[in-house]
């Protein structure tokens, strides 16, 4: 092996760009050459590639999003595309690949090691939604974004004794919903796989209120990418009292940012851990951290894998919000 | 004059608690009493007052929100509602007020300065949108918020060549969009007061993309406090090109946060001048920065006038943004 | 069991406040009462000790410091304090404790366990440097703080081609100083436990300058509370060759300021299963979270462990920083 | 007039790239051509001058430092190095230059001016030390950073009954000093041109623990670069009391990090300004923002003349901080 490829794939998340330098210097310090795939596989098949030099990553660890861009390609599903871009492999002469991205990308990448170019896997997503890992690259820093956000709107919500309805980011997940909840102390979470009822919800308001405590704060998962779940929520809470409720979405802005300085050292270690595995003849691999342990697992055992979120996380914040 | 009562009223701001301290403290400095009135108008009719030790203020010029609470009381714009609220200040022996909040509010100071109890009043929103005043306590907290929102969403816009229709606060008002619209180099700037064409937007995006930089951020005022500006936006920027544009509405923690220092110092050189009005028997005045020194205006003549932004933004940013 | 007091001891850290939330809001919960004891063990021979309320503990999740002080009190060694402390325990009808703070603060736990008063100790601290845990509560706010600090001090490094010493705190420890050194590509990590040659300092950091990077950081842990290490570090390097360098002290802002998400998490997960442990009936433990799980060790068995820190960090920073 | 070269000298301050970006936008939106020059009046004299292209500034906006470095070279006080600068200049085809620096720099600019170059400077420092102008670009991100550091420790001060003396940048100014005091409620600053007495220092702090409030932060100028202002005044104070005081010297944080809003309009409105002012055939002129307004000075003028720090916050300090 000489020479190793790196791309991102899906959604951008914070930390991707120390996941690359940490390739990429890993790979360089083990007398191989590192070379960045821009645009995900799309960029693959089009050949958009370059060497990366040493200086050429030294501000990557503060950086958000992905210097090497990202797109979706699902195009890349079809064996046409695969035959093209292992075309650009070889003329590029690049032996071995790591793709970061979510799961989804980690198809193309066992694909990629099918044809006998090893590639590995590295979780780089916001949401936390891969199997075989307890944190994704990108998670810790969305995290602190979206309880960063919900500190700033209790402070409105106390002031104005109202009832704010916060919606998270997650996908399917229910991470970002259930660490936000409990980081922030929310009256309730809603997250998929937890059931709720909005009129409990709305008495545990009423309580709090009796209690001395006249504002809350419900952190809403999105459920999936285009929900309106906070706004419906709203609707739905002032049905059972007279509430001065708001929705909000936090949005996009958890998906940038400079990352947290626990994602930048799982990035690295990641990073470096991926290149040692393709150095050991080793693919079709996804890196994942279980018990405080960087590892790797198959990716087929991954495809037929569910994440599970911390789910001890909704009883703990029962426990703690009133 | 022996005792000074304050409230906060209005839409919350970061740094009305300094401003309230800054109230509190120069009082108790000057040989005075300061007392707070919770929940605003409606609170000082209700008799919802307490007294000020100089200890009870110590951590505010690092809290957002308010501590003195605040409620939208309409009927404090009837006589009735006036005459008790008067009956509390004279039971707590209260002489004089400082009220934090809109414009709105002052009318209400306004009124109880007729009735013999002067007020001042002090411009605490986030909105920039007082008359006589460059800039309102909150609005550089605010600002930045917006900012950093953006400098996040830029991270995701670059990787994924999007574009970003970013809905900022600030109701009827253009100064946050300007203002954030220059800080953040967006690409337009679409605001309360300046025309814009979607068409010509669509243009300079594609020239942009032409040139190399494949994303764009379009800074968007909301105009009132219910508008849909950006998703409708995206859905007229679509009609004009191949974008992929998605909308992103910062809201409410735009409200809340640790206050800037320049609005600490400006809260705390506000609320001190306040004090100093009150001593001299003034009252009905409007405290303001303009031309970098705070200064007092007649609250009638702040009525008629309307708040000018600063319209120069709007070109300084066509010039600078490509 | 019906009452359980809770403290705070030795040098403070953020998410100290969450834990005492965390432990109150479990035990009332469970249908207990919950006491807060000011100031450590100091606070408890004097008996400035008050109950907590639901209420009064709603803002914790977002607050620095310990709402409960801390203070050093070594004559609590001795019996003579306490059967005072356990005078006061009865007097308040307090059954059983949790301590929060550094492994000097669990023996005062362990005697008032011995004494028949079950006590559970909560790793507090900023410096990570306590035996069966992984990550001490305010470890991971202390981390961000300085990567934030060293990521500021890089703009300058660059603009001026300066070699920055930055000294972080962590006591003995090692573990700020190598989290932080990965997380912000230090040219070298200096820290407890770590050979290290100025010399090859140097020469790296004139490698690095041939090859385009043209400034350095340094990450260096203080070794003790009293050190000098950066000022002295920078002395010797000038003796090497002609560098621009300079010595920065991160300081006390390390142990303050808002609790990162993760702080928060764990500090709530810590807190409840305290009580959990309390409420069977155990005592003389230590909780900490290994291998991703939070769970409880004999304090005898601590006393005599030591704390290792995550060595491989070391050969990582080597491997990816140049 | 064609080409117009743009260079930042002495200490980096956030803000100058935006700076930098809108003096080249300008310029390109103005039909001319903008030269980056590094290094300062060094890279000037060496020739080390490059385009630049619309999209190389993209980012500008949000990145502390100088993306042109910076560079001390008395030198350019020489004729002789002068006349070397205007080689490259006339090598380079560049007509006019725009300085970005401390007041220093000024100097280096007027004498291009007097060899027929026009030159106007802008104030990049976080000193705010610039006759002329009420703010410097810079000053408002290391005040909001100075801030930020002074909340945290009043965590730890309050945690632990402590007094904390923050030394705080800004060479001879007393700005940072005066304006992070008042935002952060100082009990005391100490800065340059007010006096100060340790003992009454000493006297409020016992009377403020008499009252309730058992901590303290004294906000103490550099006074020059390499004071050790902090750590002296804390000696001095144990001799007036049983205080548990420690110094904190917050250092070249301040220097660095992404620029504040209100910094990017400030450098954005002066860039835009220097490069109309250059169209109008000016130089040898300083820009400043007096009373909210961007102006510009003569430079001579600027030399026999002092900038004046807002005197009037410490007396406010005094009458809010107890």
């Amino acid at each position: 092996m000489k020479r190793i490829g790196i791309m991102t794939s899906g959604g951008d998340a914070p930390g991707m760009n120390v996941a690359i330098r940490a390739v990429a210097r890993k790979a360089l310090s083990a007398g191989l050459e590192a070379y960045g795939i821009n645009y995900g596989f799309a960029g693959l098949v089009a050949g958009d590639i370059h060497e990366f030099k040493a200086t050429d990553l030294d501000d990557m660890v503060s950086q958000g999003g992905t210097m090497l861009y990202s797109a979706r390609y699902p195009e890349f599903a079809q064996e046409e595309s695969q035959l093209k871009g292992i075309e650009q492999l070889k003329k590029f002469g690049i032996d071995a690949l790591v793709v970061i991205g979510g799961d989804g990308s980690y198809h193309g990448a066992l694909r990629l090691t099918e044809h006998g170019y090893n590639a590995i896997g590295l979780p780089g997503t916001i949401d936390n939604d891969i199997p075989f890992t307890d944190f994704t690259i990108g998670f810790d820093t969305a995290l602190n974004t979206a309880v960063d956000a919900i500190d700033k709107i209790r402070d409105t919500a106390k002031s104005h004794q109202r009832v704010f309805a916060v919606q998270v980011m997650g996908r399917k997940a229910a991470d970002i919903a259930l660490w936000a909840g409990v980081a922030s102390g929310a009256d309730a979470i809603i997250a998929p796989g937890f059931d709720y009822d909005v009129e409990a919800i709305a008495n545990k308001l009423k309580k709090n209120r009796a209690n001395g405590k006249d504002y809350g704060i419900i952190v809403i998962a999105e459920g999936d990418a285009n929900s309106d779940a906070a706004p419906e929520f709203v609707e739905k809470l002032k049905q059972y009292g007279d509430f001065d409720a708001r929705a909000t979405v936090i949005g996009h802005v958890q998906r940038g940012g400079v990352p947290s300085a626990k994602d930048r050292v799982l990035a690295s270690k990641m990073g470096a851990y991926a290149v040692e595995l393709l150095l050991e003849g080793k693919g079709g691999l996804a890196i994942g951290i279980l018990d405080n342990k960087v590892q790797a697992h198959n990716m087929l055992d991954l495809f037929d894998a569910k994440h599970q979120a911390d789910d001890s996380l909704f009883q703990l914040n029962e426990d703690l919000s009133f």
